[in-house]
């Protein structure tokens, strides 16, 4: 019995199947975001009906686990808050709404969350009590997981680490419209217009793999870039560790792949700011890349189903043919 | 029935006994802190058989709450870390020894989070679901109370708010070595640094209180100190806002004494870094005063000997005949 999942963000949804900690049948396809929230749903499931079909009438979905983009209220379902990267994405009741195609429950859960959750749950948490996840991309978001479950915040909107004050991040205008926040100086789009800024010449359009690609020239405006970056994302981390104090810290995101240039002087950030005490907290790379999401999505969907994975509500096990038949 | 409850910091030892969430039969003592853990121990001993005294036998105590500077493994009751403030303190079995001398269950954790875990329970945070503790005075400590539970993090040192990096503390040395953090711009101590500095004259020796005092007269030197300490402090809280999304914050500490010069400044640094999502988050006085450590300490202990209060170990109630001849 599987679980599936589906990962909607600003660019891309990405499907699959979920069992017994393992992704199979992965697909993925542009989301259509100016079209609206409709079209990103429909496409979804179009998606979702594919996976299924391909996984064959042999492996039973019982329920849908949903990863997605924007502030979400995960005990509901729905997006209660959202940039414009998706049209008209807030207010989307996206497990009902998915929940109503499939004919089998359906949760939904923020995306940086769901990722947080695979990676402690499968990844470089597993085994311990407690993780901090940073995740460096375009932007710079993250989660606390506390005795298994991510801290979800009063309104949904715990663990913005992106937003955390950092002097190092000066004066620079945060994409939150505040000034001084980690993402202004650390995150992949920042660290692009600081190259540009050291007359560092970047592809128009290179976003966070430009960025990592920084790490490639061993020219000094890169990594000055990197180094900075990475030192301001261990001081806010340092910060950090002296309120949360968890047993590790993983870090995913394009911008790891920057590598030692980003990472050393992260790592010096880390200890320049936590406490004696803690400033050898593990600081590792996260290790369920694209399966995190979806490692995580099935994992929040087992949390409050039973950990076998049956649905809550008594509906009956999707098969692909049923699903075929869908809306 | 109660909980015998002890408060043992740096200066002074506090007992008092607590029963549904009232605080009674407070008696306080100086800490015998040079003297060492024994004495401090010996010393709390005597307040609490002097407190169990004068309550009379029929308030049977049913357990021992103990709430306690320095880093507590709580699970242990044992003091895993300290500065010099009591001689020979980290090591300390707390919990064990009390409990030994007592012959009732004993259970210790930090003060902080004892004091936080009060005002969650019976004070500002009652009725929240989460809440963040600042409690600022000669330092600057705090707490993360979630679900009704203190997060007290895997090496026992969550929740060291003062050692949230803020760029208004520039260079400043903070107490624990490092540089940048809050308490070495915001606390009461760093306040009356920079108010000499700014030629002000305070009496030696004057701490938090003469901190407090500056709010009196309306001289530019303690309005700019009070100003600068406030909105750093505003600052690094709305920075913990954005990651941990609490319900309300509440703050304590004789620093709160200061009023409006130094509480105004405070709520627009929260402002000015807290996304527009979390802006308004309630920024509230605590409500418990010096009740709250007890309230904690004895919160803590239902906790683990269930609702009622009894004794997990099925020790029997100790009346207060039977503290007279104790050890």
């Amino acid at each position: 019995m599987s679980i599936l999942t589906l990962d909607i963000g600003g660019t891309k949804i990405a499907a699959a199947l979920v069992s017994d900690g393992v992704v199979s049948s992965r697909e993925t396809v542009p989301t259509p975001a100016r079209e609206g929230a409709d079209a990103v749903l429909g496409r979804a499931a179009v998606l979702a009906r594919s996976v299924c079909r391909d996984a064959g009438p042999a492996d039973p979905v019982t329920a849908l686990g949903v990863s997605c983009a924007g502030v979400v209220d995960s005990e509901r379902g729905v997006v209660v808050a959202a940039t414009d990267l998706i049209a008209g994405w807030a207010g989307t009741a996206v497990a009902d709404r998915l929940a109503g195609a499939f004919g089998v429950p359906a949760w939904c859960l923020n995306d940086v969350h769901a990722h947080a959750l695979g990676e402690a749950r499968h990844g470089a948490g597993r085994h311990t009590g407690s993780m901090l996840l940073v995740a460096i991309g375009t932007g710079i978001g993250g989660a606390h997981v506390l005795d298994g479950s991510v801290v979800a915040g009063a309104h949904h909107a715990a663990g913005h680490v992106g937003h955390v004050h950092v002097a190092l991040a000066g004066d620079r205008r945060c994409s939150c419209g505040r000034r001084g926040h980690l993402e202004a100086i650390g995150s992949g789009s920042a660290m692009l217009t600081a190259y540009r800024e050291h007359g560092g010449v970047a592809a128009d359009g290179a976003d966070l793999d430009a960025a990592a690609a920084l790490a490639g020239p061993p020219g000094e405006a890169a990594r000055a870039v990197l180094a900075t970056a990475g030192r301001a994302s261990g001081i806010a981390i340092g910060s950090l560790l002296n309120v949360l104090d968890p047993e590790v810290v993983v870090l995913s995101g394009g911008v790891v792949g920057a590598g030692a240039p980003w990472l050393e002087p992260l790592r010096a950030g880390v200890r320049e700011s936590a406490l004696d005490a803690l400033a050898d907290t593990p600081v590792v790379l996260a290790q369920t890349g694209a399966d995190a999401p979806h490692l995580g999505a099935a994992a929040f969907v087992r949390e409050r189903t039973g950990a076998g994975g049956t649905g809550s509500s008594g509906a009956p096990a999707m098969r692909a043919s049923a699903v075929e038949e869908g809306r």
